[in-house]
């Protein structure tokens, strides 16, 4: 039905010809411990020559530590370290492209994400913008972009965003927070090494991984899913509940969160979020709440849409000793919950996939405003 | 340990470098009732010019049905049956090329592969050979391959075997029945049209069902597996459950058993074989049985290397009304039972993977000669 929508047909999905998306897959991918060390021997055959770096974007929490000296540098290859504190914006990625035009007299021969989904979005974003002209702005949307982008290379340091593996890099814009969706999008290669979790802060650990709960409770439980991302959301909610339910050692929970955020991720090829994501975008927009955790927020209070993922969640909150912050929506005005109201009923997609084509009929601005007040 | 030995390495796992292999995906798929009727719009962006033709090579059980006036011909495009009775060829591959050469004044703009694993498999091998020089036999072997195919697009007809989505091309060639495994063998696009699978016959839909089912027991309860493999073999171990075991309507089994093949394809990049399969060799040199029976016959006998396996797999003949040949190796001479036992112990990486590095230790030929008798 999404894809329906997206081409403005109308008739009954059996009836149509060329109506399924055609998803294009990470390149490449390499799985091991201490694989990060082959990233020299993966980027020598994409370098072009000497005056054509690699450029490598950080999460600047890595600034200092012994993951920079096994960075694979050489010729004129450069590391900007940046902060993941914000969502990435399409403001950001378009002065990282100036800066990378201005310090090389040619293209990258690649750009190489380090970090988590804000990085990775970056490093998407940024390889597409070397290549097309204008503003990233512009080219937030449904394939909007034109040329392929240069060479990039993913490598996740956190696990739960499925942006290692998506078509698309969610950038916050001058007017909306929009991906920029394409084929050029998804990453030529990825490296998936299960180390480079070490040492993540058990909140984020676990807000980022409830990024892939959430998201397969909402698209399993969705209208619009079809077998091929059943099965990938499937495995990928296995995965969670052994991760944050099961007693695993930290070196298998490791590996299994990669797993889960890298089918999580593939889940989303014919796939769609819901109630969770719909109101969360509200709570982020009012609030400024990111991502992981407004999603948090909002899902233990949907036990009517969701009842057996929230009973989950809420094992996995104490089983994993997580306090979410409470009455966070205490000290709103009237307005603040108009407009968090609003923006989460425009999501019509989210809601038509979580309750049917007469959504309209079963919820409504009383419903929301009575979950709100309860986060 | 596998990949070790490919390099050639003796040091522990995780002192080395570079010791994992980078696995090459499927560049584009799409899923969905009725998504072969896609094929002409997804070949238009690969056609070069109406000089240069799409081949393609098609199951001849398809010969005069109607999914050949769907096959998008335009130009001078050409579709050659095949039989898919005997497993692909060296020889076959080579003469396929020359035909395709002495037929076009151009290389092909695409080779479409429309089957089972026999033509998916000469799909690949075609459209590698239609760069590369010599015969396909000197390019059996492990990254032997020099230059890129030509683009290639599998669409399976028939679903287990995972040709669909691995990195090898299974030909028997002079002296040996071996893949061309190399990062040029993938297909760019595969088309998952599960109503491609109504009418294959039901024998042919168990067996080739198992070719996956085995797959997964063997590497899963192997010990070169590691998390990567292992959340792609359990899912498709699941999925053949539900499609053998289970009460599906015939659409859903149909969804579920092309993504069990696909999920199993998968798992191969970090994971090796068993028993069963270094057995059946055995039996297919000897006695030109065919593979996904062939593993049937033995993995039968194997209750006490995969015993929760071998359970399975009995309740799932019962369930659907498969009934095994019977005394298969009962004219067997000592010379052949010989043959057959030699061939199978000759697998080395197989056994090793099955039982360990002292695997000579847990099986000797007498106790194979007890396994295929029973056969």
């Amino acid at each position: 039905m999404e894809i329906k929508k997206e081409l403005g047909l109308t008739s009954a999905p059996h009836k149509l010809r060329t109506n399924y998306r055609n998803f294009p897959m990470v390149q490449k991918v390499v799985f091991g411990k201490g694989s990060f060390d082959q990233l020299g021997e993966i980027l020598l055959p994409v370098r072009k020559n000497a005056d054509a770096p690699v450029v490598f974007l950080v999460d600047d929490v890595f600034e200092g530590t012994g993951l920079i000296p096994r960075i694979p540098l050489i010729f004129n290859d450069q590391i900007i370290f940046i902060s993941a504190e914000e969502e990435p914006k399409t403001d950001q990625v378009d002065a990282l492209v100036r800066k990378i035009k201005s310090d090389f007299s040619e293209v990258p021969s690649g750009i190489v994400g380090i970090g988590g989904g804000t990085l990775l979005d970056l490093a998407k974003a940024v390889s597409i913008m070397l290549t097309n002209k204008g503003s990233s702005a512009q080219l937030q949307g449904w394939d909007l972009v034109e040329k392929p982008a240069i060479y990039h290379l993913g490598v996740p340091t956190l696990s739960g965003t499925g942006a290692e593996v998506s078509r698309t890099t969610v950038l916050m814009g001058p007017e909306r927070k929009l991906g920029i969706n394409s084929d050029y999008t998804t990453f030529d290669q990825v490296v998936l090494d299960p180390d480079l979790l070490v040492g993540v802060p058990k909140v984020q650990w676990f807000y980022t991984g409830m990024d892939c709960f959430i998201h397969c409770v909402e698209s399993l439980n969705g209208t619009y899913l079809n077998a091929f991302s059943q099965s990938y959301g499937e495995k990928a909610l296995e995965l969670c509940k052994e991760v944050f339910l099961g007693d695993l050692n930290e070196e298998t929970a490791r590996e299994k969160l990669m797993m889960a955020s890298w089918h999580g991720g593939m889940s989303i090829a014919y796939s769609q979020v819901g109630v969770a994501h719909a109101m969360s975008y509200g709570l982020s927009y009012v609030l400024g709440v990111k991502h992981g955790i407004g999603n948090c927020l909002v899902f233990a209070h949907l036990e009517e849409f969701y009842p057996e993922g929230v009973t989950l969640f809420r094992e996995m909150l104490a089983k994993n000793d997580i306090n979410l912050p409470q009455k966070v929506c205490s000290k709103l005005t009237e307005a603040e919950f108009d407009t968090m109201i609003s923006i989460s009923l425009s999501m019509e997609p989210l809601w038509e996939n979580a309750l049917g084509k007469n959504w309209l009929e079963k919820i409504d601005r009383e419903k929301l405003r009575s979950i709100y007040e309860k986060i």
